[in-house]
């Protein structure tokens, strides 16, 4: 399933011929529940041995269009991980500070240290993303920030970061009905935004900017990996399965105790 | 319950008077679980609605003696929070960059904005804590800090931060039988500093200066709690029930939609 998932770097791929509704060989949430409880605890217990190592850390980065599932993927994939050891990171229009600095400046300052788990809710890519279906940056300039998003993840990944990247994938349809339901449902009122029924009007452009980002950024070392995420329960647990795998090849070890433990005596 | 943990502003408490194995009224690890869990589905419910009003926001300052139980206060109460509107800190020794401001310019930056629970593992209390039986501020430059805190919470207060103070208490006993566990069981031997020893020895001066700290910043605002520890049980119990009626008081609610939303149609 996950290498499925991955996108391959250098192949063009294309997003229409991902299906968001799959669910791979997996019938139902209720065929997904036992799996999933079993990679939540084993992430959790990754997560403890990384923050006890503090050798490696791990980026997560997710992107999606607007109520394509990013607030509900951090909420019940990192369900019971300690919140010690795990930091996340929004990112909304950029402050006259952040305005003035690189593109990457706010990013970079953001990247959790070794023994962290660091999500970025939304992330540098909205820089290729929002900007370039708006116009704001020319398609050269785009190309020139892939770069240089390469460079920078590949910088963290060299100082022991693992960078795993999520696009969550969602049918025109899946996000018409979710906006319905946001307007409907009182509880869930406050969370809807006239503006995302604009950015819903460029649709298109956003899937070819997302394909264009899949194809420019999905390296071996931090791959891209497209969730079908019409179905909450499947996304929830691709996303889980893909967390455990990135943590387990990181082969991490409890550290060793300090030297001369044998003689240490506790006064009274 | 509460009420007894809660120090009393501007009245001499005596850390003697408080028992570090009290377990109020309940009587067993068993008795205080469905409470326990009822409390910390309230918790997270209260935080999701703090993350979605934005209006208020929760400091929780824990400190205690080495091995006091931080890590697993944060470890356990905290279990299920949604890592979104969650932020741990903790504090060491501090840097270069930090020691050349004012003590207070760190804790200061590291502070939960509204909507979100911060944690300080460890706080500026530490300023007049191991600084002060370590004779690295005087008496005189302690009693000045104390003023210093209690004015830098209120700023917090007034910007409608809640600031809720825990000192985790255990016994001597209870720390020596600790500190072994982790020397002797091979999975926490990691977490086992020698330092830890030469603190131990310095015990009754910081009963005395945790005392002092107790008596000048427990403030109508900002509470000090004293928990009996010596029980994990009954600590996180006492810590929850404190928290959800911390949080409950703030009085939050849903925010309100935006305008118009009425006449809202999803186009296809």
């Amino acid at each position: 399933m996950i290498k499925e998932l991955r996108v391959p770097p250098k192949k063009n791929i294309r997003l229409a011929d991902y299906d968001p509704a799959d669910t791979s060989d997996i019938k139902s949430a209720e065929d997904a529940r036992e799996d999933f409880k079993k990679l939540n605890m084993k992430m959790i217990d990754l997560q403890e041995l990384m923050y006890a190592e503090k050798k490696h850390g791990l980026l997560i980065i997710l992107q999606a269009m607007d109520a394509g599932g990013k607030d509900g993927t951090i909420k019940h994939v990192m369900r019971g991980i300690n919140p010690q050891s795990c930091q996340v990171r929004s990112f909304k229009a950029p402050t006259d500070l952040e305005r003035s600095h690189d593109f990457l400046w706010r990013y970079h300052i953001a990247v959790p240290p070794k023994g962290m788990v660091g999500i970025f809710n939304r992330s540098h890519y909205e820089d290729v993303l929002v900007t370039r279906v708006h116009k704001w940056v020319t398609d050269k300039e785009a190309r020139r920030r892939f770069k240089k998003i390469n460079q920078f993840e590949q910088l963290l990944i060299d100082n022991g970061i693992a960078v795993v990247k999520f696009y969550l994938h969602i049918s025109k349809e899946e996000q018409k009905k979710r906006l319905e339901e946001r307007l409907q449902n009182k509880e869930k009122h406050w969370k809807f935004s006239k503006n995302d029924v604009k950015e819903r009007l460029l649709w298109d452009q956003y899937m070819e900017a997302f394909e264009d980002v899949l194809n420019h950024c999905s390296t071996v070392d931090a791959p891209w990996y497209i969730i079908p995420s019409n179905h909450k329960w499947f996304r929830n647990l691709a996303v889980a399965k893909i967390l455990v795998k990135t943590m387990e090849a990181l082969d991490m070890k409890t550290p060793a105790p300090e030297e001369g433990l044998e003689s240490v005596v506790i006064p009274d």
